[in-house]
């Protein structure tokens, strides 16, 4: 392990460990929560999964490109935060006179289950990304769930096959919007979705059958994400399983999946490999940014991370399954 | 791995490995089973909570006392059969004129939800357990799932404090025998139970504050089984995390817990050592076996494993999990 996480503990400032990453593009969501747990309640806070896909992959790899559209009443202050800590803003589109994208949640005592109070879409209803120049030739792209339509105009203005493109998606896509889901899909080299996602989208309820129906859509691999109980990565006949850190205090779930997908690309564009084994570490890194993102409400613990922090957490990974015969 | 697996693989017979093993008392339900899943119907075919312990028990230690009761409508060549494959059955009543234990069950295309469809208790209604003098000292003790009355006249009649005691129970003697379940629990090392059930007797939903309330209760150790989820080990503050081996087909999930504590404590008497690394193991052990146990209606896939295919299934385990940085 030593070797590998020098990446991380090697260098004492996150500007030089980057030096020779690859670059991240990430879309989706810059947006406001209203987020209510068994622990409380946060209002009008920062979320929206550009956010936490950012704030993540951020302690990997620098910049992180945003494409996302905000509305005039973002804290610009929030916004300057974000560009400190590694995004590049130029492609977020701020829409004058209009408001940002607004989701209202609610959770119960099993945090897997959520009801959906408000969606406000606001700015998204019209959403039209547009890729700067500079960003057109990114080499790692995350599509954050959105409509596969605003998926699909981001692949299109690319000028270079990337060397990953993942999407996340959800069971709302594969209601509304089958055919362009598919053709998404057919483009792609990581879906991560969830276990329920998963089984709908495959007609298969069996997560191994599943699997394989969805990797015949397009995607190489596949990560369903389980939340407390960890995530599976499936590559061919390859399986990983990843546990989920068992917290005693799981305070607002929101963004989990983001943070997952956040950590996972900003390792794999950090380390360009590709190999199955660099994969499973992508998991990890994933799942450990994502065991901290569920400690606190909205974005608030991506912010107090470090190198040290995340590299402690990654030994709990290990430690955790660690069984030697 | 080799080294241990010794254990497993280095002999021809079962019979040559087991020399050194300690004694395992198993005590729990042999009976008839009806089981509808979406995958099919068994009826009246051989199951009990027992059978399935002393079954996936017996691949590592022989022989497994049994202490159990059926009626005389069992067939005399499934217990000669039980007696070829390692079981004890000296301290299995046979009651003249009574009928033995009858469950009936139907599983959903969500096997981890099912409905009990008929409970005929017969031999079990009078169930009064009683250890035949050369059980008096046994050294690792498993208590099936039967009211906590029976699990303490079965501790009340031991000589010698076991090595190691394990329990396994369920939700209706938390309901109906509080009182007598918190006085076994205050006498066994080891409590495996699945995640509701841990949440019902801990009153807690977080399973790592539910460990901490059940650990104060008696057991030194807590395994929560969570199914298609894997398992985790709770001790002290230490905790492991085995993963479930993702099937394609799971086709009869009926005795895996069972299943489960049979390969976990057959382990543990097998090789004597209580370490937290051993614990570990064992759990693997129960997972592998479980793992088999649903691959076939009833016990039908426990009758057909060796150490060669155990060893193959332990080996997938670590290539699950395993991740190096």
């Amino acid at each position: 392990m030593e070797q590998r996480l020098l990446h991380l503990c090697a260098h004492k400032s996150i500007g030089s460990l980057l030096a020779f990453s690859m670059s991240l593009l990430a879309v989706g969501t810059v947006a406001f929560d209203n987020i209510e747990t068994p622990f409380g309640r946060a209002e009008r806070v920062i979320g929206g999964a550009c956010t936490y896909i950012s704030l993540a992959a951020s302690y990997f790899v620098r910049p992180v490109r945003i494409v996302s559209v905000i509305g005039d009443d973002f804290p610009l202050s929030v916004l300057e935060d974000l560009k400190q800590r590694g995004a590049d803003l130029e492609g977020l589109q701020i829409r004058a006179g209009e408001k940002s994208f607004f989701w209202a949640g609610r959770y119960y005592r099993d945090l897997n289950l959520r009801d959906t109070l408000e969606t406000q879409l606001n700015v998204l209803a019209n959403f039209d990304p547009v890729l700067p120049a500079s960003y057109r030739r990114s080499e790692y792209v995350m599509l954050g769930n959105l409509t596969p339509r605003v998926q699909l105009r981001v692949l299109d203005q690319l000028e270079c096959r990337p060397r990953l493109v993942a999407m996340d998606t959800m069971n709302f896509w594969m209601d509304t919007a089958w055919d362009d889901l598919q053709q998404v899909l057919r483009r792609v080299d990581v879906l991560t979705i969830n276990d329920e996602e998963a089984r709908q989208l495959s007609g298969e309820h069996s997560l191994v059958k599943a699997a394989r129906a969805i990797l015949r859509m397009g995607p190489r691999f596949l990560v369903v994400k389980k939340g407390e109980h960890g995530a599976l990565l499936f590559h061919h006949d390859e399986l990983f399983y990843a546990p989920a850190l068992p917290l005693a205090d799981v305070i607002d779930p929101t963004g989990a999946g983001d943070t997952f997908a956040g950590g996972f690309m900003g390792w794999l564009a950090h380390t360009d490999d590709l190999s199955m084994d660099n994969m499973r570490r992508a998991v990890i890194c994933g799942s450990a940014l994502a065991s901290f993102c569920v400690e606190k409400f909205s974005v608030e613990r991506l912010l107090e991370l470090d190198n040290h922090l995340i590299q402690q957490r990654i030994r709990q990974f290990a430690e955790l399954v660690h069984f030697r015969f």
